[in-house]
């Protein structure tokens, strides 16, 4: 299905999966003022997750905001007009549910998982935050002490650290390469009127989408998400576009170390991928599974098996809507860096110039298979396929087109995208005890 | 079911659990030799998770074995008579499946999480595993660098550091306090012969119990364990019993500070708590639910959502045979540190002198009762509960009876268990930019 045929005109519910063994169909309805809400049932379950999601993420964010989407995500959890911020998160502790949110590049996530009997309490609860939020000045406050420390944390732990400093490395002072934290500097610096601005700008129903999965009725949640939002759900805006296409980001990729007083040193080595739409995603896949996704992959068994010189050693995937990340990550002994670092470049050297054995194809696209199947028997993650359908892709890929397509991938392809990607420009970013010593790429 | 009731005689399979809804029942079989399997199906899904549990942990080792029991785990993953370390991982990876192990300070468990059709492959690799490994000398060396570097890689997360420091200062250099990984001395020390008898002594059919849960035939899998394991399985030893009672672990508690350039202020505050067949248990979940278990605790009311000085902050309870933990984290800026203890000094002591509120109860109550139901939808987590019932429990608790001792549990009955936990001799754990300050109880 195409974005051109997606139905846009509010009221209607269509069928847009008819659902397969151990999931039924996906439903989709377009409410007044044009929030979307997409479901899929489970009947085997007990459970439903139920999640809000907004197309706002730390890429849409100026300079001056930068920070202000995470900001918001936790000012929401403060209070409105009918439940304090002890009502909020007592209404599904009470229950026993998990309520929790999180921030993006690309968007924002609102969730409550609960028993099947617990829904309309969570989508109440959800519905209420997301639709109803005061964003008092003195919340905003208190808040702004959370948010520092959860950066304070980040800055602690390496392994998690590099990560926002490689998007740096990589894409540079763009949106892409801020971090969704933001900095100390911007988060001392928003004001509640800025954030209070930013969720009235942002939070409107053409940038929602409602997804709800496990044992749910569609027309149930279409209900509760009408008491929810109650006369908001007004008026014939259709649902915005999904965030596709556009220009790939610009990237300036470079090298950045960071003196830091600890036991390992961390690096990730990388460069642009491919975005979430482009074709090359599943080859891509296929060669990021055989180069560092798994313990039978070929960082881990030179880094670690054979050689003991690493814990964790793995390459990864991030994709965006026009532009994407592929990354090597190693921590290590300082004094071994500039020898894993060597072998990373090898082995990435090596698949960039003659791809992958038949051996690895047929391994990678198991890896992928299997992965996306066991993937997909929690409520949460069928809920999350179904929502980024709405805000990120063009349609929703059924998961047999997805396994058909991971069984297409040639070793050519993987050749080919090799060889785009991996002998692209790079950036590295290393953290650990170096003074001012440098590294190049 | 008590222990004496448990059928120890070879070659029967018994119903240990009829089964409810949503899921099949629970079987057990002893096969000769000792070995345990138990099984539990659940019909609707499509996945298995099947897991070998061995009775051993850090507690077991003495102070020349520290870190052994977690050193062995990964040597296991390096070969066997029949496959390589890239034979064993690349043989679960062609399938999409995980393939993992963790080890504990009484278990130790290694696991394979698989498509149902998968179930035959992942047995043969996590028996061939478990049951066959060769502890080559050079394997040994191998691993002890990715060892160290799991040590280092944890020194350098203050906020999984603290927990080790914390079980020191509650129980000093004994069995209970010392940490799972060993120390690079205790690592640097351990020979290959060392490692070897350890599982030779260690890894004997009492001593293990096969669990699988999921989309599996008790009979197939007792089929698939017979293969794995073939003339291993003889004799008529019986299982060990599980792991329980004994004398409680005698602890020292202290303080401990450690100096490190961090940007936030790690703490945990805590005592013992209570054994895993201690019948005070449901009220001290329902007690931690309400202090630190959740966003509407007490704790993270009063010290994040209300003043904003940390991100994160919660209590929590671990159990052992024959003692068990009650902490309080918080990490926060190291000039709001004595502000945040003192907080949490009170909110434990109000607790202790005075227990909680109707409403408190009734919330914590459902906290437990719904998350326990939640956290049973998957097949891993199913596993894991009919394995530790054997290896640590004296019995299956069916979860209906769970649900009702938790719903038994009544005000003075956490004023009961408070009064008990909180009143015992505290411990303190401290890590962050202090120099040589001192902090006291």
């Amino acid at each position: 299905m195409t974005l051109a045929a997606r139905a846009q005109e509010p009221g209607t519910t269509h069928v847009i999966h008819p659902g397969t063994d151990g999931s039924g169909p996906v439903k989709r309805t377009v409410l007044p003022g044009g929030l979307r809400v997409v479901t899929e049932s489970m009947p085997t379950v007990r459970s439903a997750a139920f999640g809000i999601w907004a197309a706002v993420g730390s890429r849409d964010e100026a300079p001056a905001d930068a920070g202000a989407s995470h900001y918001l995500e936790h000012v929401l959890f403060k209070g409105t007009r009918r439940r304090s911020a002890l009502e909020i998160s007592a209404a599904i502790d009470a229950v026993g549910g998990d309520l929790n949110a999180f921030t993006t590049k690309e968007y924002t996530c609102y969730y409550a998982r609960v028993l099947d009997a617990d829904l309309p309490l969570a989508a109440d609860v959800v519905c209420d935050m997301v639709a109803s939020s005061l964003n008092r000045p003195e919340d905003v406050e208190a808040e702004r002490g959370v948010i520092l420390e959860e950066i304070h944390m980040r800055d602690d732990d390496p392994g998690d650290l590099i990560h926002d400093e490689f998007a740096l490395a990589l894409y540079g002072d763009r949106p892409l390469g801020r971090p969704i934290l933001g900095t100390v500097e911007s988060i001392n610096a928003l004001t509640r009127d800025r954030i209070h601005a930013y969720y009235r700008e942002r939070y409107v129903p053409p940038n929602l989408v409602v997804a709800a999965a496990g044992r749910v009725d569609h027309d149930e949640v279409v209900r509760l998400v009408q008491e929810g939002y109650g006369d908001r759900l007004t008026g014939d805006a259709p649902p915005s576009p999904p965030r596709i296409g556009g220009e790939p980001a610009p990237v300036s990729p470079t090298v950045r170390v960071l003196d830091k007083d600890t036991e390992q040193a961390h690096m990730v080595l990388g460069g642009v991928g491919v975005s979430r739409t482009d074709e090359r995603r599943f080859a891509l896949g296929v060669l990021n599974a055989a180069l560092g996704g798994g313990m039978s992959s070929r960082l881990f068994q030179e880094v670690r098996e054979k050689r003991g010189l690493a814990y964790s050693v793995y390459s990864y995937t991030s994709q965006y809507a026009d532009s994407g990340v592929f990354g090597v990550y190693a921590g290590c002994q300082p004094g071994k860096i500039d020898e894993v670092l060597s072998i990373c470049r090898d082995e990435v050297a090596a698949v960039a110039e003659r791809g992958l054995t038949d051996e690895e194809l047929a391994r990678g696209k198991g890896q992928l298979r299997g992965g996306m199947v066991l993937g997909l028997e929690d409520t949460g993650s069928r809920m999350s396929r179904i929502a980024k359908s709405e805000l990120v892709y063009e349609s929703l890929l059924p998961v047999d087109e997805v396994l058909a397509r991971i069984d297409a991938v040639t070793l050519d392809d993987v050749r080919a995208v090799a060889r785009d990607v991996l002998s692209g420009p790079q950036a590295l970013t290393v953290i650990g005890p170096f003074g001012d010593r440098g590294f190049t790429l």
